[in-house]
């Protein structure tokens, strides 16, 4: 009877566990969690303490009791890995309650000792009462008894990665101020290139949250109390009755390093795409093991949940005599941000740089459904690709619509290696309430043909506003009705209004010897405009990518007069 | 000077006009309309009718002044093509107002002809007042008109297509009392296999829609003022008030014909992958073509204002001295049906059996998104795949949750000859609000791969239906929670209720000699019980597809006691 242990009981783990009894009914499973529940819906922790997940019950998706009655899986909650004895096959557990220390045969072991949060030592006032950190639903009902018995006015998120994000919501929900403090100079910025993330600044500006960036926390300062009061940062000292320390991960590997695991570059358990550590009878998945990427072979961290339940299902599969492969991740995220919804695939455009490609831009702005649907929203789409090969690189997608469906076809273009010229003929599904004629990505992938081709021409709104800052001379020549322009745009002196229906006859008074930068509202008429002025003999004429809904810096309407 | 002429205003032409200026800014471009507007987004017209799109402006995308403005192309409106002169590179039109013939010479010529809606001309009765079409601004507003003034209270929709679909739901939504007739035996006959057909009849029951299957429009009868008032099938006879004729659309192929060039055996015009017909001078896109299906190959009819689009393009590129290529579709379809989202994406199950396919087959029921996220849906995923290959051939997905998402995902996936062990490692977006840590289409893929594993083994709720009928002697298990029993299940007399965590200990208790169909509320725990009892010896265990929530046909609640 094989026998079948497993260090960990929160995705990766009892997946395993799961999945290796249905490919075999008799061997002797157990799993080794130190905390007391297991299977618990950690994504789901920020929804719980904003109050749109009622209970934590719902968050507790497994008991062990399940596990043994319908599975036979013994769960010894309560109970630490503390070494590993690979020569003897033996795991040394320690009950946590009694302090009794045993030793438990394998056969194979995985290890899913998940991550935990980064906060710190040197950090002062790390411990001050009123500061979290949120991995558990211990940590979230903590949280939400500070808020319901202390009642904090004043919140402060320390870190503006997916978490803090998520607790910038859930705070506000729960009617705080909030404020949220970060050490690089934007949002999202393992995610997002600038641009992107000056959308995501925006959005949570006018949700009325303040944003502090660039700026590194110093420390935190209490009361007498030892309740934490201030959070001190290289810029300011902000008021705070409740501290989110949201820092990121870095995976739990102790048990594997003690052991003479091979440990990554990256800080977390290397293994092969079985699976398999560096001892071949010790698997490991889920947060403390490091992830190949799809596009550029480079082993990083992915630390979700969805990552986590696939490798869980490839150790069960490989412990139980089976063989099956991993392969790999595009580092895909998405997050709710109020309105938002923000999602990145693959590499972003620094990465993509750093990596040694070409990339050509996309920066593709439109409806998410036909635009006369009702409730059609917008968004932008920006889309990566390698100017060699055509193929896809990378997507970032956001907006108020519907993003999450686009940045899961750029998942599958990617994995399955497909070009810019696969998506713009891919036959995605369309009706009025679902989709235009076009979809957002026919459009951005179409955008990048166009520049391959040497047809379009752009500038990124970057260098736009470098160039407006700058004083340069330049004609930002805004295509769109007086109507629109009324509503709102570029206030800039390079900036002129000539309607694309005007533009034809108008040409002439545009200056020749002058660089001309064309938008409009999304960027198709700009194209427009810019090919109709190439058509009448300008040479410099270039299109600004995303034009007025890509613009990620303010806007003004025309005075009244 | 490249002189091209576009025959067709609507879709593909006007794209292909566009696209061909911004290719050659000095090419003569001309484009002939037989009606007076341009450009109509036809394919929002139900919505309009239903009132959801206020205006019928919001439908007419560009006018011919546009186009000339911006583009300096000519749009001939009122104009009909009526010949071809192919060896004199001439095009011969009417001016529909005056009479007047004349001929426009053309060094490269597009049809872009579309297509009308079948009205066979042996039906009887359906010129009457108050009987519609519907492909046209003019048509809606006519039935706008009809329903506004003449008040009708009863509606026939004759073929329960997609367009029948949309026009229920407005006629709906005008307040009408709707019958729907259609001549074969379920609704979306082209679409769907008949288990997933059936939900569909079950939301248009449930929305007061009366359905008349397996039964053909004899004729039309009307009152003395030549105003329809009866539908006559096969078997019954309708009262209505305003008929919509809804069955289906035939290519506008004349004038293609007429000047010899080849026509395809689906009756549509035959192009190569440039979107030449079999004149090299004459190119043809939109719904007036045959299309490659991208899985087998076959020509078939895909009339979608998005492949219109694409052909549009691809027309644009080609007439002026470019090459770009058409891979085909995948007869992608998506509808909403009041509150009901139904795809479908490459071959159904039917479809793939008659292309010498060995389909295995997943049916797998879940949420939408995060299951304790507030607005989690339920959807319904069947997915198809090749057992030789485990390439994906075919996707139906329904529900009232995010339906275009997974369809769109099965689209990029077999576009790009994936398999369902790529499905089962796509690095898909996941966050609670977007998704599950697990994909329904990880699942669905997973299914598969356990099938064609041998480790799970089903049979179809069609089946189960049968045996049920033919009072077959099996046990169908049903191992849900009381609870869960009690709110509804199936009313068998070889139904039991075993709950999972009980199913080991009560094991014993089921006849070793009987087959066992194992059920719960969407397969996964069914599918733990057919392992369970597997492992304690049962051999005859199989699951149900799909199981309760893919249960196309009636459950009970059990009675009060």
């Amino acid at each position: 009877m094989r026998r079948i242990v497993i260090v960990g009981g929160m995705a990766c783990g009892p997946k395993a566990a799961a999945r290796a009894r249905r490919c075999d009914p008799h061997a002797r499973i157990t799993v080794i969690e130190q905390g007391n529940t297991v299977s618990e819906g950690s994504c789901g922790l920020p929804y719980y303490v904003s109050g749109q997940v009622g209970s934590d019950k719902a968050l507790l998706i497994r008991t062990p009791k399940y596990f043994k009655e319908v599975s036979e899986i013994d769960i010894l909650t309560g109970t630490r890995a503390t070494a590993i004895d690979r020569s003897a096959h033996e795991l040394e557990i320690l009950d946590l309650a009694t302090g009794v220390s045993s030793r438990l045969p394998y056969d194979k072991l995985v290890l899913a000792t998940g991550a935990t949060a980064v906060a710190p030592s040197v950090l002062s006032g790390k411990d001050l009462k009123g500061v979290f950190t949120l991995t558990k639903i211990a940590h979230a009902n903590a949280m939400i008894q500070e808020i319901v018995q202390a009642k904090p006015r004043k919140a402060v998120v320390v870190g503006a990665g997916l978490i803090g994000m998520e607790c910038v919501e859930a705070f506000k929900a729960r009617g705080l101020k909030v404020s949220m403090v970060e050490a690089l100079d934007r949002v999202l910025p393992a995610f997002l290139d600038p641009e992107m993330a000056l959308h995501v600044e925006k959005e949570l500006s006018e949700k009325g949250v303040n944003l502090f960036l660039g700026q590194r926390v110093l420390h935190l300062e209490g009361d007498d109390n030892g309740h934490v009061r201030r959070v001190v940062t290289e810029k300011e000292t902000l008021e705070a009755d409740i501290v989110l320390l949201a820092l990121g991960y870095q995976p739990n590997i102790e048990l594997a390093r003690k052991a003479g695991l091979t440990i990554g570059n990256t800080g977390a358990i290397a293994v092969n795409v079985h699976m398999q550590t560096s001892d071949p009878d010790i698997y490991a998945g889920g947060d403390c093991v490091e992830n190949s990427h799809r596009v550029t072979g480079e082993k990083i961290l992915a630390l979700m949940g969805s990552t986590a339940n696939k490798h869980g299902r490839i150790i069960g599969t490989n412990v139980t005599g089976g063989s099956d492969t991993f392969p790999g991740v595009l580092g895909t995220t998405i997050v709710k941000i109020f309105d938002l919804n923000v999602a990145r695939v693959g590499l972003n455009e620094k990465e993509a740089r750093r990596c040694g490609f070409d990339p050509v831009i996309a920066l593709a702005p439109g409806a998410d459904r036909a635009s006369y649907y009702p409730g059609a929203e917008t968004i932008i789409i920006k889309l990566i690709s390698d100017r060699q090969t055509g193929s896809v690189l990378g997507g970032q997608i956001l907006g108020k619509g519907d993003v999450d469906k686009r940045a899961d076809v750029l998942v599958a273009t990617i994995s399955l290696r497909g070009t810019v010229s696969d998506i713009a003929n891919l036959d995605l599904a369309y009706s009025p309430p679902f989709n235009g004629a076009m979809d957002m990505l026919h459009n951005a992938a179409n955008v990048i043909r166009n520049k391959m081709a040497g047809q379009a021409r752009s500038v990124s709104p970057m260098d736009v506003n470098e160039r407006i800052r700058a004083g340069e001379e330049f004609v930002l020549l805004d295509v769109r009705s007086r109507k629109e322009w009324d509503n709102a745009h570029i206030d800039a002196p390079q900036t002129r209004l000539i309607p694309l229906n005007k533009l034809r006859s108008e040409a002439e008074s545009l200056p020749r010897d002058t660089p001309i930068v064309t938008l409009c509202g999304t960027s198709i008429r700009a194209y427009q405009a810019q090919k109709l002025l190439e058509g009448e003999g300008f040479t410099n004429v270039r299109f600004m990518d995303g034009s007025i809904v890509g613009w990620p810096y303010d806007l003004v309407p025309e005075p009244k007069k």
